[in-house]
């Protein structure tokens, strides 16, 4: 059966790179150019799953998709994390002194400041995607114009590296999750990582108090944010990852906060996927 | 005495309205082109204090601002909420049905996206300022291109308002922080809020302690974040601002927070000027 996935971005793009990482070759892919669009794309049935970066090793979480999953009702149903790797590319025999401007994602440039400051005379210019930038500039054959993106984007695109690994900190990792309509993917006994939304009263200590039931709980705690309500300003929303061993202690701690809390919501209950050791 | 302040964007842009609404007149302004620019401005000496947006009430904080702010050790002195009002302009004469491009800052573009959809066929595109668009779209007389911006941005570069008020959110708040190289500028006795970071060992339930530790020295938590740590990836720091009646109930969490902490800071010991009612 072919999966019908929806990426931010087009073919040669990091949400394209996770497609290829995480499921079999039975998918098609459906390019959105915004995250608004790659919801509607998941909502109106037109994709299966859909492909979300979501947190950043370096920039931190994206905010705005945690809000775009929780106001569309959408589900959580998997994780994968890419390791990113920048390269500076542009039409081939093009140097890096005929370089007048460089296009990419505001993210990819900020990953790459350090690099890019030792150019003080190009000019960075935002654009939506890195290898939709990539992918112009073969087309319309941009001289004096570089994109910043994978190797992928480059061999695809025919562009030729200029210089390889720009990214200031070489251990950049993006998380990326995989979102559906529905919820329950995953068997019971593979779950060990949850995203969970909850609003609570602002009485001093209610966030103590909730946190000491999920650490009773022996729920670890891996990100935590506040985030504003929409409509009444400066009133927050807690967003919270959290792992766990065992299914039935996640489903303790759950119980307790439905009362504990104004408002509780499940976003996902899915495996942790995580490469890297943490303690 | 003329306090030099930097502020991202231009005349004419939020920031400078906050240096309007914060500042008295004595003020000349240095309009930095990132936020980058304007860190260098302050750390240079060529300005004095630095006007800098930190949370909106819809996306949320502007998480590498923080990052800034620490990375230098940089000082929040200040705060400042202002109300964010978005305007669609353009050269006087035009009509809606000319626009064929929409030109402003991402976050402009988010918050006024509602309205923006229904102009399916006009093209959005992510410009680094507010401002800097209407200054751009009169200085060259750009016909069909649209800049979303404040009433102020409008009257500066002689804009005509096409639809006023085109946020979703009515309601749109900004904190703005003021910083500085130095700290202390606030007289202990009127300092009743403040912003810290800590690390902590990975042990389950080990934020829970330090938030008891804040509960019970009544201070009120207003936002926290987890951040990932710079060069260790999926290792978290923690952004907290704090609310505090008593400047020796911070003191005292403070001594504790140091104890208890295997990092800690203080971003900033400020007063709390927040317009709202708060529970």
């Amino acid at each position: 059966m072919i999966t019908k996935i929806a990426i931010q971005g087009i073919l040669g793009s990091f949400h394209h790179q996770v497609v290829n990482e995480y499921f079999d070759a039975n998918v098609t892919i459906d390019e959105c150019l915004s995250f608004d669009e790659l919801i509607d794309s998941l909502k109106s049935g037109k994709t299966d799953q859909a492909v979300m970066a979501i947190e950043n090793s370096i920039a931190g979480p994206i905010i705005p998709n945690y809000a775009l999953i929780d106001k569309n009702n959408l589900h959580i149903i998997g994780e994968h994390y890419l390791s990113i790797h920048q390269n500076l590319m542009a039409l081939k025999g093009q140097k890096i002194e005929d370089i007048k401007e460089v296009h990419s994602h505001p993210m990819a440039l900020l990953q790459c400041m350090d690099y890019l400051k030792q150019f003080p005379d190009i000019k960075l210019v935002e654009d939506k995607d890195t290898a939709e930038t990539a992918r112009r500039i073969e087309k319309n054959q941009l001289k004096g114009i570089a994109a910043i993106g994978s190797k992928t984007a480059a061999e695809m695109y025919g562009l030729e590296i200029l210089a390889p690994e720009i990214q200031t900190i070489k251990n950049n990792m993006t998380r990326f999750v995989i979102i559906n309509r529905e919820n329950h993917f995953v068997p019971e006994n593979e779950i060990n990582r949850a995203s969970i939304k909850f609003e609570l009263d602002h009485k001093r200590g209610s966030l103590a108090a909730v946190l000491n039931v999920m650490s009773d709980c022996k729920l670890n705690l891996t990100k935590i944010q506040s985030l504003p309500k929409i409509e009444t300003p400066w009133k927050y929303s807690f967003f919270v990852d959290v792992t766990f061993e065992k299914y039935e202690d996640y489903t303790k701690a759950k119980s307790l906060l439905q009362i504990m809390a104004e408002y509780f919501k499940v976003l996902g209950e899915y495996k942790d996927t995580k490469p890297l050791s943490q303690s």
